[in-house]
C-alpha cells in the first residue's frame, strides 16, 4: 500500500511550499508542520529533498516523530538503491575511528578522556562538545583559575577514613559532583542521557537533565529509583505554553527534584567551531551565522539587510524559540504557579545576583556559579571569582542558599577547592558527554570513578575526613584575589543593597 | 603627433637635472616638479627613468596627474613592447592569490578577515597594514589589555530589545563603530575610500577620511547622502597655505561634520615591516630610513654623516611635510582662522592632554585616545590605560568632551568595554582595511557586520538595552588598574593643575 | 639433587592458590608468602608463573630473599633454554644506552645531569624518578619560585675566602646540602645508596637513607665512619611491629644521627608518569591505579565497585603497608618509647604545623618544610612559600628547631636563597638519583661539585664568607610574598595559637 | 742562522719542565715565563707543543709578544709543511660564512645586528659575547623590565628641534650613550678596539676600554684627539704592581678622562655557553670549570679533591689574577695614591652600595648600575631595579654622583627610559662587539645611528627636545614598581644608614 518513490523524486520537493524530507527510510510531507517545529523552519527547509535521518536522529527522542505528525504525512518510502551515497560518520555507523576497543582503565584522567573521546566521536559533536564563546578565553580562565589556588596541606592527621557523601537540597548524594544540564548526549553515544543516569546510580551523583537532551525525561530515568536524584533543566520557551506543559510532566516524575532555571543564556553565544562545524557531513555551504535574524532579535536600529534562512551551528539550533524577557518580577511568580519543586537558578555570575536570589528563598534554594563553561559571554568571570566575590560583599549569601558551581573543573584538587570556598557541590559538563564518547555508560563511571579517587586522594592529603570539614584554612586564594571586583573604578566601594534594589 | 619613446630612451633621464618617469604609458618630464612633490623628490629619483605606474596609481587620487602637471610636461608614450617585464603583484593585475572567490559569510571574526586580505593583497599594502612601531609591543598590547577585563553579566533582565544607535558630535549614528583615518585604501582594493564609505552608509557608522587617502575627499563623499557622518583628518602641512587650502575644500563638502586634527604622530614611527617592503617589487636595493634627514629634523647634534636620497617605506612617505611645530597656544587659533567646523584631537595618550584638550571646549569638541594603532611610539599606552588614567585624575573631563578611542578592537566585547569606561565610540582601522583587501566594500561591510552583532550578543548577555546605560558596574578591571600611571614613581600624587598649566 | 623445571611448568602456576616465581634461575613457590609481603600479594601476584628476577632485583635489597623465604620454598632450577627471550632494559643488562661512556666533567648543571641519566637508565626508573603529582604543577612551581626571588650582591667586600660548611642538629658538614630521602636508587645504577653515600663522604654531605631504599641500611653505611652523617626515614606501618623492629636497628647503627618521620604523603599522590609505566618490560596489559582499593582506603561512601588486583606503579607499590593514622597525640609518645634518636619531621607545608611541631621540641629537633617534590599533592605550596609564611607568622620557630627544606633546587643561587630565607639547609633528591644515573657513585660526586661550585660562587660575588652571614638583606621576595597565604579570605588575620592548638 | 724546527719535534715540549709553542710560524721556548703569564699558566700548557697562533691572536695586543720575550727565547721556525691541517674559523682566515658583503644599510635594530655579526663571527667569539651566567635569567631581564615601562607622550608640543648631547663627568658628548668596557674584540674583527673608537668619534660618543682589551689603550686612543672621552677599566690585580704600572700609563694618556674601577665579578660567574665553546677548533677534550681551583679560591672547606690543570672558557681566563679582596676602606686610598684620575665604579646592584659610594664623593664621581650584563651572578637586579631602589631609600645620591647604567638597551625607548629615571646616560657591549662582528668600524657606527635615530624619533613622540627635560613624568613604572626590593620580608623597613655604615 504504501508508496514506493524515487529519490529523484523527493528531491524535488525542497521548498517551503512543498517539502518533503527521508527519516529512517520513509518519506515524509512536513511541508504544515514547518511553523510548528520548535527548531523553526530554516533547519527543516536546509534538509528539504533529502535523507535527513542522519542529522535528525542524534539530537531528537524516540518516538517523537509519531507523536508531531500524522499518518497521512507520511507518504511511503524512499527506494534504498536511489538514494545518494555519503560518506557515514562514526556516530551514524556505531563504528569508531581509532583500531580496537578502548581500555578505560589505561585512562587517567579528565583531559585523556576528553582525548579518547574526541577520537571516537563525529566532528559535528566534537565542534558542539568543545566549542565556546568567541576566542575561548573564558572556557580556559575557568580551569586555570583552579591552578591559582594553592592547597594547604596539614600533616600528623587521622586520614584512613574519607567520606565524599553530601547532600544537596536536603537529597543524599554520595559525591559533591554533579552532571550538569548538557544537551545532546546522543551525539556521543547512543546510550544518550539515560547511559549518563546509570553511570550516575552507581556512584551516587546527582544529575541535572538537560532540556534539549537527546531522551525525553521520561526515558532518561525509566531505571532509576524515585530516591535518585535528578533536576530538570528549563529555559523558558517565547511560548509559555510549551514550558508550562513540561513543567506538567516534571511535577509528575517522581525523580526529578528541583527546576534548574538557565538565566546565563537568554541569547546564544558566539561558538565559532560550532558554527563551522555545521554542515560537515551535508552539501550545504558554510555559512556563518552572526548576521541578523528577526525571530531573535527586535532590533531597533533597523540594518535593512535582507536576512535569507541560514545555516546554523547545533547551539544555535538548539535556541529557537528560547524566551529572552524573563525577569525576577515576572518568571518566578509565573514558576510558582506551574510548579512547587524548588527552583535553582543557574547562571549567576556576580554578587548582586546572588543577593538577589538569596531575597527569593525559598522558593529559589540553590544557585549555581555558571557562564555556562564559556559558551555565552567571553571574557565573563569564572565561578571562581563569583565565589569569592560573594564572599567579599555579602556572604549572607551561603546562608540562604546553597551554592553550586560548575566550569572548569578537571581534577579533584579542583572539587576540593571549589569545596573549600563555600560551594556545596561542583557540576561537569563536557567530561560527563566526553566520556559517554570515550565508551557510553562505562566512559561516564570512569570519569566519576577518576574525579571520586583524586577527590579523596586530596581530601586524605589536606587532613579532612569530610567534606564539610572543608574551609578557607585549606587554600591561598592570594594569587586569585587581586583580581576580584572591587567596585566600579575610581569610585567608593558600592552600597550593595541601594544598587541592586533598584534593579528589581 | 605625440612623440614614440624607446624605454631605453626614458631609461637615461634618470637624475634631477633630466627626470622623466612613465605613468600609464605616457612619458613625462617631471624635473621642474620635483620640488614641488608634497611626498618629496626622493620618492620620485628612485623611479626617474622607468615606468612608475605600479607604485603611482594606489596612492594617488585619480585626476591629480592632471592637476599637477602641465600639457607640455607629457612628452608622449612609451612604445609597450619596449619595456621590460616584470612579474605582477595581485593589485596590479586584479588578481587574487587564493584559488577561486571569497565566501565573506564563511568569515566568522576580525582576525579571519585579516587573515583572508593577507592573502589577497601585495606585500606592499600587507607591510604598510600590518606595521607597527619598534617591537609591535603597543599594538599588541593594545588588544591584549581588552582580554584583561572582565565582563559582569547580570542575569533575570529582558533582553528583547538591542539597540547600538547613539550619536557623535549631535550627529545620529546607528552604531558605537566608526572607521578611523586610515589611508592607502586603494593599496588593498580598487574600491578605495569610496568602498569603504558605502559600507559605512549601509551599517549607519561614521567615517573619519585620512588625509592621506588614496582618493580626494570629493571623491569618497561623492554617493553619500548630506546626513551621512564623515570627518576629515588633518595633517597640518609645513606649508600651512597647504593645509588652508584642504581646510577650505572641506568647509564646502556638507558630509564634513569634523575636523580631526592628528597630534600623535609629529615625525614617523619605525615601523620596520613597512621599511623592509619598501621596493618590492622594484628593482632598488633594500636601504633603511632611520639614517637622519634634514628636511624631517633640524637635529642640533651634527653628525655629519652625508645623507643620501634613499628609499623609504610607505609610511614614511605619506609623512613628507608634515609640521613638527604644533602647539595649543598657535595651532588653535590658526585652525579657527580657518574652518567653522568643530576639532577633534587624534591622539591623547597622557591624562594631562585630556585636560588640556577639555580647557579648550567648545573649539575642541571631542578627543580621541590612541597611541596611532601602535604605529608611532610603540610601548606607548593603550587607549584603555589613558581611559582609566582621566577617570582617576580628572574624570570631570568626560562632562567636557566626548571622548572616543581607537586601537586593538577585534571583538564586540571590546567595543562594550571601551563604553562601559567611558568612551562615547570606538574607531576600527586595520580592520576596514583588511576587510577592504578580503573583499572590497563588501568585506568591509562584512567586518561591520559581524562586529555589530558581537556587541549586540554582549550587550543582550549582560543585561543592557541602550549603548548609554554602560557603565563600570558592568565590567571588573582589577588587572589593568594596578597597572595604571601613578604619578612619577617616589613623589606625591601630582598635583594636576600646577603641573599642566605651566606647559601651555 | 634439585629439580630441573621446564618453563612451560611454572607458568601454571600463576593463581594465589599455587604462586611460583623464577628469581635468579630459582624456582619459588611463594603461594604462603603472598599475604606477608610487605609489597602486598598484587604485586607478585602480577608475575605469578614467570621471571620476576627483573621486576625484583633493583628493588629489593640483596639477602632479602634468603631472609624471607625457608629452604624448602626454593623448588629447584629452570631450565635457561626454556625461558622466553625478553629484550632486555639498559639496567639489566648494565649496558647504556649512549654512544660511548660518558665524560662527567662536561657535565655543567644539573638540567644536564638529568639529561643524560634520561639517556642511560630504563624508562620504569626514569618514570619513577620524574613523576610527580597530577599535572606537575608544584614540581615545577617549586624551580620557578627562586627564580622569583632576585639576589642583592654586595660590592667592595673582601671574598677571597668562602666557606660552606655548617651543622646539622649540631653535627659538622662541609655543605649546607643534604641528599634525600630518595627510594629505589638501584633502579639507577648497581652502585646505590652505598654510592650515594660514598660520594657524600667525599664532599662532607649529609645523606637521608629511604625507608624504601634497594640496599639495607646497614649496607648503605657499611664503608663510612661513625662520624659520617645519616639519618633514616620513616613510614610508619600498619603493622606497628615492623616499624618497631626497623627503629632498634637504626638504635644500633652509629652513623645515624636522627630519625626522619615522613608525613607528607599518609597515602600516595597521584603520580601518571609512573603510573603509565608500571608494566614496561612485562607482558601485562596497562592499568590504571586510581580505583578504590579496600586495603588503603576505608572509604565509607561505598561505590560497590568490584576491586581486582591491579598493576601498580613503583610509587604505588612502596606504599602497600603505610600507616593513614598518624597524630602529634599518638605518634610521637610511640617514638619516643622506641628510640631516643632525635626527630625530624618531613613534610610540613603550612606555618600552623611549624608551630605545632615547635611546641615539641626538643624530641622534634627540625623540620622540613616539603611537598614530597611535588610528588603528593599538585598545587601544593613550595617550602619557599612555607618559609615566608613562617617569617610572617611565627618566626620563633626559627629558634626552637632547625628548619631544612628541599624541592626545586638545580642551582647553588638557589641554595643561597634558601639559606636567606632562613634554611639551615636544602635537600635534593632526583639530582641525587640522576646523577646516580648519569654515572654511578662518580655521577653523585659531580652534582655535589656542580653545586659546591655553583653556591661558592654566588656566596663570593653576594659578598659573603659564610653560609651563616646569609639573610634577608641579600634577597630581594617581592615577587613571591605577593603570593603568600594572607589568612581566610574575606575573614580578619587568624588568631594563630586558637586555631592550632584545637588541632593537638 | 734561525733554525728549522719539524712540528714533531715541537710536539714532544709539551710539559711545565718542557713547554715551547708556534706563534706566527715562529718557535718560542716559553717555559720560564709560564709564571709571568698574566692569564695563568695552565692556558698556556694546554696549548704546549702546538701551533698557539690562532687561540693567541686575537686576545693578545699586538707588540706584546716581542714586549715579553727575550730574542734568546726565539728559537727558529716551523716547517710550514710539516704543521698539521686544521679547519680554518672565519676569524682566522677573514672569511664570512655568509654570501656576499654585509649591506649594513639593511639592517634596522639592534636585534638584526646580533643576528648578522652571528653568523659572520667565529663560534668561540659568539660564545664569549652571547654568554651569560648560569640560565641567562638575568640577561633576558635587563632588557624585558624595559619593556614593562610605559611611555607617556605628550602631544602638542613643538618637536622640531632634538638634541641628544649631554655631558659625562663634564666632558662633553652627543650621545648619553657609550660603549661600555668589552673585552675581546679582535675576536669579532680585526678592527678591533680601535675600530670601536672611531666610530665613537663620528657620533660623538664615550668609550670605556676594557683591561681585558685585545689592543693596548696606546693603539686604541692612537688616531683620537685630546678632547674625545674614553675611560680606562680597571680590575686590580692581586700582584698590585701591575696596576698600578698600568695606572701609570693611563695617567700619560691625554684621552683616558676616568678609571672605571670594576666591581661586580670579583670572581668569575658561571657562562656555560663560554665554557662550552672554550676549545672548538683545538683538539683538547671538553672538560667544565666549575671544579675548585686552588689559584682562585682558599676554601677553607677542604674537598681533596685532586685539581688537574683544565681548559678555561674565554671569560674564565681573562680573571686570572684579578684580586677578590677590595674594600671601600683599602682599595680607594691605593687607588688615590696612584691616580688623581677621577674614580667610576662599576657593578652596583644595591641602594646601600649607592649609598655608600656617594659618601666617597669626590673621588668617587660615577657609579655604573650594571649585573655585569648578566654575566656575573644570574636573578642579580637589572640597573632599573637598582634606578628605582635608590630613588625610593636615597635619592639624595643623584645629587652627589652621576649615574650611569648598562645592560638589556636595545631600543631608542629603553635610552629614554633611563634617562627618564635619572640615569645620565646607558653603556652598550654586546651591541658594541655584535655590531664590529657585522662589520667592522662601520658596523659599530651603523648600531650608533640607530640608537641615535631612534632615540631622537622617542624624545620627539614625548615631546621632549633635549635630554636633560626628561623625567619621571613622561614614564609608568607601576608594572616595575610592585618589584622592588621593600627591606628584608616580614621586617620593618629598614634604616638606612645604620645598616650600611657598620659595613664600612
Amino acid at each position: 500500500m504504501a508508496k514506493i518513490f524515487d529519490y529523484t523524486e523527493v528531491a524535488k520537493h525542497n521548498t517551503a511550499e512543498s517539502c518533503w524530507v527521508i527519516l529512517y527510510g520513509k518519506v515524509y510531507d512536513v511541508t504544515s508542520f514547518l511553523n510548528e517545529h520548535p527548531g523553526g523552519s530554516k533547519v527543516i527547509l536546509q534538509l528539504a529533498g533529502t535523507d535527513a535521518t542522519e542529522e535528525y536522529d542524534p539530537i531528537h527522542p524516540p518516538g517523537i516523530l509519531e507523536e508531531n505528525l500524522s499518518a497521512e504525512q507520511m507518504l511511503g518510502s524512499v527506494r534504498p538503491e536511489s538514494l545518494p551515497t555519503t560518506e557515514k560518520t562514526p556516530v551514524q555507523t556505531g563504528e569508531v575511528q581509532q583500531d580496537g576497543p578502548v581500555d578505560l582503565e589505561s585512562i587517567l584522567n579528565i583531559d585523556e578522556i576528553e582525548a579518547v573521546a574526541t577520537k571516537q566521536i563525529s566532528k559535528k559533536a566534537w565542534a558542539y562538545y568543545y566549542s565556546a564563546g568567541d576566542d575561548l578565553f573564558s572556557k580556559k580562565f575557568n580551569n586555570e583559575v583552579y591552578r591559582k589556588i594553592l592547597l594547604r596541606p596539614r600533616v600528623f592527621v587521622d586520614c584512613t577514613n574519607c567520606d565524599t557523601s553530601t547532600t544537596f537540597l536536603g537529597h543524599n548524594v554520595k559525591l559533591p559532583i554533579y552532571v550538569s544540564p548538557a544537551a545532546m548526549a546522543r551525539l556521543a553515544h547512543p546510550a544518550g542521557e539515560h547511559g549518563i543516569a546509570q553511570a550516575c546510580e552507581k556512584y551516587g551523583a546527582m544529575q541535572v537533565i538537560s532540556q534539549n537532551a537527546s531522551m525525553t525525561p521520561e526515558q532518561i530515568v525509566a531505571d532509576a529509583k524515585d530516591d535518585q536524584v535528578f533536576g530538570w533543566q528549563l529555559y523558558v520557551q517565547t511560548e509559555r505554553a510549551k514550558s508550562e506543559a513540561m513543567l506538567e510532566r516534571m511535577n509528575n516524575l517522581p525523580q526529578i527534584k528541583f527546576i534548574c532555571l538557565t538565566l546565563d543564556a537568554p541569547v546564544p553565544g558566539k561558538r565559532e567551531d560550532d558554527e563551522r562545524s555545521k554542515n560537515i557531513g551535508s552539501n550545504l555551504p558554510v555559512r556563518a551565522a552572526v548576521q541578523e535574524d528577526a525571530s531573535v532579535s527586535k532590533t531597533t536600529s533597523d540594518a535593512k539587510t535582507p536576512s535569507p534562512p541560514k545555516a546554523m551551528g547545533v547551539g544555535q539550533s538548539l535556541f529557537w524559540g528560547t524566551a529572552a524577557d524573563l525577569t525576577w518580577r515576572t518568571t518566578l511568580p509565573w514558576l510558582a504557579a506551574h510548579t512547587s519543586l524548588p527552583i535553582v537558578l543557574k547562571g549567576i555570575q556576580t554578587h548582586e545576583d546572588a543577593y538577589l536570589a538569596s531575597l527569593h528563598a525559598p522558593q529559589i534554594k540553590a544557585i549555581i556559579l555558571s557562564n555556562h563553561g564559556g559558551r555565552a559571554l567571553d571574557t565573563a568571570p569564572p565561578a571562581v571569582h563569583t565565589l569569592l566575590e560573594i564572599r567579599k560583599y555579602c556572604p549572607e549569601v551561603f546562608d540562604k542558599l546553597e551554592v553550586w558551581v560548575d566550569g572548569g573543573i578537571k581534577r579533584g584538587t579542583d572539587v576540593v577547592k571549589a569545596l573549600a570556598l563555600g560551594a556545596r557541590g561542583v557540576g561537569v559538563g563536557r567530561a560527563a558527554l566526553f566520556g559517554l564518547g570515550a565508551g557510553g555508560k562505562e566512559g561516564v563511571e570512569r570519569m566519576l570513578e577518576i574525579l571520586k579517587a583524586e577527590t579523596e586522594t586530596c581530601m586524605r592529603l589536606l587532613g579532612v575526613e569530610r567534606v564539610d570539614q572543608l574551609g578557607l584554612q585549606h587554600i591561598n586564594t592570594r594569587m586569585v584575589e587581586k583580581d576580584i571586583y572591587d567596585g566600579p573604578a575610581g569610585l567608593e566601594r558600592p552600597s550593595l543593597g541601594s544598587r541592586i534594589l533598584a534593579k528589581l
